[in-house]
């Protein structure tokens, strides 16, 4: 195991000043602070006072996710982590950041730092800087909806979306529903390819065809509705699928402008089950993503990373809810 | 909650006569025992006494897989899973199984008649009798290597094959190898099939060809080699990989008897990393497949369904190990 000891020898200095280096004081200069840390890093160590210590400080890192709200996607997730955290007497911060955060200083660097374990991250998309630095990271890492090859300390945590996608392409296949669109959420994510891949899949197992024009990218907001509704209709669409109940939202409304009813002339789909899925009218048919186990799952997962155990991928079910939005195609 | 009287009610008998038949009491009709218990099923009834008390009651079923010494595939997965369940006091019994087993009675019977609130299974394949019933359970299952699509008290724990065999293709494309041969488990099983499609995938990612010939389901005995090998070695491979430790030990014997040496003349991979791996000479390059984790994630994942939280897939990383049955492709 590397000890304060190996760091000053190899770098030929004191262990007084590598413990200073390690603990932040402000009497040594920021270039040799920082080098102490490359090199702590580089050597793979970790400081006892985490290793003796019953209880871990892990932390949260979240962004483009809400999160402060019952009724928006992130709050559940942190609570579902806390729970299981508070039980192992782990001590978990939530810190939201963004790129500043990230280009200042480098991950594995800022966790030594601030003596945290482990790390969950929330809303990261695979250009992140620090995402980039998972590769080689040796800090224990969950990340949302992402995956990172090849690295035994960086884990995965996700919902099957495939199982629920089906779910909902049969029910709307069992309602006489044969040109069903999917508005997705953004591109360039793991997930939305993941979630475009099962649609195609299921469109055609159920012997439909997949057409391009009326699979599309879109935002995890409700405002990008605009940009692709207009075609669907156009197109011939009797049926949409969103990547999240939010872009359902907007669907709806867009959807009502052109003067149709939801779901007599066109039924909706949406994805998440938020609260706000149950309390729209009509209510909305929904894949449900269980945000408490997901929290739950991912403190599991974390867990097992700080102690060795190397998961790459965990994998929730995704329960399909049917409400008012959809119904039969119209005749 | 469905409660005795519930049972009673629907078939219009006694609660005793319930109470009877689901504690397997001899004073009632071999018949009304059997109604008692599908009935029990359909309705979803779990037994009070298995909620109330802390300790559960759980099995691993295995078939198909020797586990008895730790030169075995099983024992390991078996001591992580018995670890973990130890420290929730969870008490666990090994039950090998059989076809009889199977056909004598239900999964979902057996299970509720002995007060078991869930179970592991190892070895099974998709053909078995239970694993069919699988579709249905309300019973808390996990499987190794294999997966039950939409059921929600259905997990699946194992290792992802596909990063350990991409590891082990460029492992052997950078000693020089140009034709590699794949020497497979059984057909028909979940595991072969995505290490099938992962070799491929890998070979088609290092610019090399996937030839049918050299790409062979086997079974998970050394023996299996003698009916392939001679194949792989007419047809110029000259590195061979090995869906287990086992097949490559029977791989090793076969090249030997063609006068050929190993890595000198041929390369061979194993999987599992089985303790023979280290010990064989000379010592076998493999990828590694952490047992005792994945007993221990087994148990989690069981855990989680018991208690609501419907994972579907948790997956190791697989890890390559290089020993000394791999070499440089000779000129």
């Amino acid at each position: 195991m590397v000890t304060i000891k190996d760091i000053a020898n190899r770098l030929g200095i004191a262990v007084s000043t590598v413990s200073k280096g390690l603990n932040n004081a402000s009497d040594i200069s920021e270039e040799t602070r920082q080098l102490v840390l490359d090199t702590a890093i580089e050597m793979g160590y970790t400081s006892k006072k985490l290793k003796a210590s019953g209880s871990r400080k892990v932390c949260i890192f979240i962004e483009n996710m809400d999160y402060e709200n019952i009724e928006q996607f992130g709050y559940e997730i942190i609570v579902g982590f806390k729970l299981s955290a508070a039980r192992r007497k782990w001590d978990v911060s939530v810190i939201p950041t963004n790129l500043n955060l990230q280009t200042t200083e480098k991950y594995d660097s800022y966790m030594l730092r601030n003596g945290y374990s482990g790390a969950f991250l929330l809303g990261f998309t695979l250009h992140d800087d620090w995402v980039k630095q998972l590769n080689k990271t040796t800090v224990p890492t969950v990340l949302l909806d992402n995956y990172i090859e090849k690295n035994v300390h960086v884990g995965y945590v996700g919902t099957d979306s495939s199982e629920g996608i089906d779910s909902a392409v049969s029910h709307l296949y069992d309602l006489g529903h044969k040109k069903i669109a999917f508005l997705n959420g953004a591109k360039n994510s793991m997930v939305s390819e993941q979630r475009r891949q099962a649609f195609v899949n299921s469109i055609i197992k159920h012997g439909l065809i997949p057409e391009e024009n009326l699979i599309r990218y879109g935002y995890y907001v409700p405002d990008c509705a605009k940009d692709h509704v207009p075609g669907f209709l156009e197109d011939g669409a009797t049926a949409i699928m969103c990547a999240s109940d939010l872009i359902a939202t907007g669907v709806i409304a867009e959807v009502l402008k052109h003067g149709l009813r939801v779901p007599e002339d066109i039924s909706v789909i949406g994805f998440d089950d938020l609260p706000i899925a149950s309390q729209l009218s009509p209510s909305l048919t929904t894949i449900r993503q269980d945000r408490t186990d997901l929290g739950k799952s991912a403190f599991l997962l974390l867990d097992g990373l700080v102690h060795g155990i190397s998961t790459s991928k965990l994998l929730l079910r995704a329960k399909f809810i049917t409400r008012e939005s959809t119904g039969p195609r119209k005749a």
